[in-house]
């Protein structure tokens, strides 16, 4: 396929529409993403999460800063989230990560929801993957983790990040609310406000509540990302945790997972697209049946499972 | 199915039981919808979201006791949000309605977040049409409006009210984020509070700005629900909405949408437990699978398609 190969040759411009294809399910985007496969595996994926406000977006453009100083390439897959409370949010995030906006070495990509069945998150596992085959040293996934799918995204990745922030009020429902199995690094950021502190040791507390039975006891950093204090620190502990991951056998444990579930996703999704043509195919048949039913005719039961066995026979027939 | 006749025989107990065995995915479970849907279609659904912290349990439950004033029976479907980040705000909001808890005529059921694939929704709207052909007169489905899943979940009912509250500086996003499609009445709560009537002058601006088209203006309302002051309005409000509904013929058309959807989900969830069994029937290829794929003489995208082919031949066996 021409244009995976020109994303391996590294045309910037290529990877853009590559990303594209598959973020708006084109036909031969399964095809794509199946000549990108053999070049993944090689980037680390690193996911930064949080509710709205903490500073994600500030913390992943100096982490990105840092990263580029060692020369390592980086992609970033920001995801805007779903929901509609807050989607305005991370519009104005964009904006804030102008410390690498234009750098070469980095390649940043907003992800929106999408309509489909796990259309987000298998979006942006492809969307990492093109760019792992691209050859990023590093992806990093910024997701405000408000639903399911971005909970979801981000145990996809290689280290996960939980952002904090003091105040607010959300401190302690953060904590309470079994985010703690997600976090791999902690991070509260914005801790030059009163509570920082006090936000440390209450995570602290909930960690050893339940770390008896853990080998990686995540740790807990202060950072105040616009002025870069305690980022280097947080670079050190992502370094340490991978050495752990690597030398534990978690890493390729974990990305064992990701392949497990990358396979019912991509199975669901395909399966997903025989059902939309069926239904495409012969609309009037499709739209009698919803008569029928609504009239009490018919009933979904019923209609659903001619519309398996149809799937069934178009397999079969393939 | 003893358990749907005795659902239909107006036994509480069997109610809470079905509710479960849908909930928990039963193999039966099917059996069971596909007894009790003849009998749905005669409750009113009445869809509540909005952010946390916007009063939707309070006024849940001052709705409540109105309908039962005027003797309808009323059931509640409250969502548990799939957010790490609120999940435990909601425990408190159910001891918030206490106006209701210990009257015969309601039944409440809250609904965790579920594993699999579109499972929120999927095992909501099944319990909003047990709750149905139990005989509720109405049905109200309660949730914080936080994620893609919960989004959905408010679209299936017959009317969908939006309530925010001024001030936390949510007010202006919320509004900005196209939540204006999913209302069809908007509710500022908790509108002794600075800044309500500029609020309401926001979202009537927005409205306006979108409404040439439209044929329903969705009216706002100013409440404060634990004074029970504009609740009368509200529900004067879903009165109206209603009979727009009948005359205009769109509740027969939304209702065909939600079929529709029913039908989609209902073959992505069968479909899924032919991919699950035959995951879960030959473990050990399955991980062989994976195990080749991690070393690289396996792609994902051929597995995925050698599995779609197994399950095509099941469902033509079947």
């Amino acid at each position: 396929m021409e244009l995976v190969d020109d994303v391996r040759k590294g045309s910037v411009r290529a990877l853009a529409k590559l990303i594209t294809l598959v973020e708006n399910e084109m036909p031969n985007a399964l095809e794509a993403m199946e000549n990108i496969y053999p070049y993944t595996g090689n980037a680390y994926i690193i996911g930064i999460t949080g509710p709205p406000g903490a500073g994600k977006s500030t913390l992943t453009d100096k982490i990105t800063q840092k990263l580029r100083s060692q020369n390592f390439t980086v992609g970033i897959v920001a995801i805007d989230p779903t929901s509609p409370f807050s989607g305005g949010a991370l519009l104005g995030d964009r904006v804030r990560m102008q410390g690498i906006s234009s750098d070469e070495g980095v390649f940043i990509r907003s992800m929106a929801t999408r309509g489909s069945l796990g259309g987000l998150s298998r979006a942006t596992g492809d969307t990492v993957k093109i760019l792992d085959a691209f050859g990023k040293d590093y992806v990093i996934i910024e997701t405000v983790g408000v639903g399911q799918d971005e909970v979801d995204i981000i145990k996809t990745a290689d280290v996960s990040i939980l952002v904090v922030m003091p105040g607010g009020g959300d401190d302690i429902q953060a904590i309470k609310a079994g985010i703690m199995e997600i976090g791999d690094i902690f991070v509260v950021n914005k801790s030059d406000r009163d509570g920082a502190d006090r936000l440390v040791t209450e995570i602290n507390m909930m960690l050893n509540l339940g770390a008896t039975t853990r080998d990686w006891i995540p740790p807990v950093l202060k950072t105040i990302a616009p002025e870069e204090k305690g980022v280097d620190s947080l670079l050190e502990k992502i370094s340490e945790h991978r050495e752990f991951l690597v030398s534990s056998g978690r890493l390729s444990y974990q990305r064992k997972e990701r392949i497990r579930n990358d396979i019912i996703k991509i199975v669901e999704y395909e399966i997903f697209r025989y059902l939309d043509r069926l239904i495409r195919e012969d609309k009037e048949l499709f739209e009698q049946r919803l008569e029928d039913i609504v009239s009490k005719k018919e009933d979904p039961y019923r209609i659903s499972k001619k519309m398996i066995d149809a799937i069934g026979r178009r397999i079969s027939d393939n």
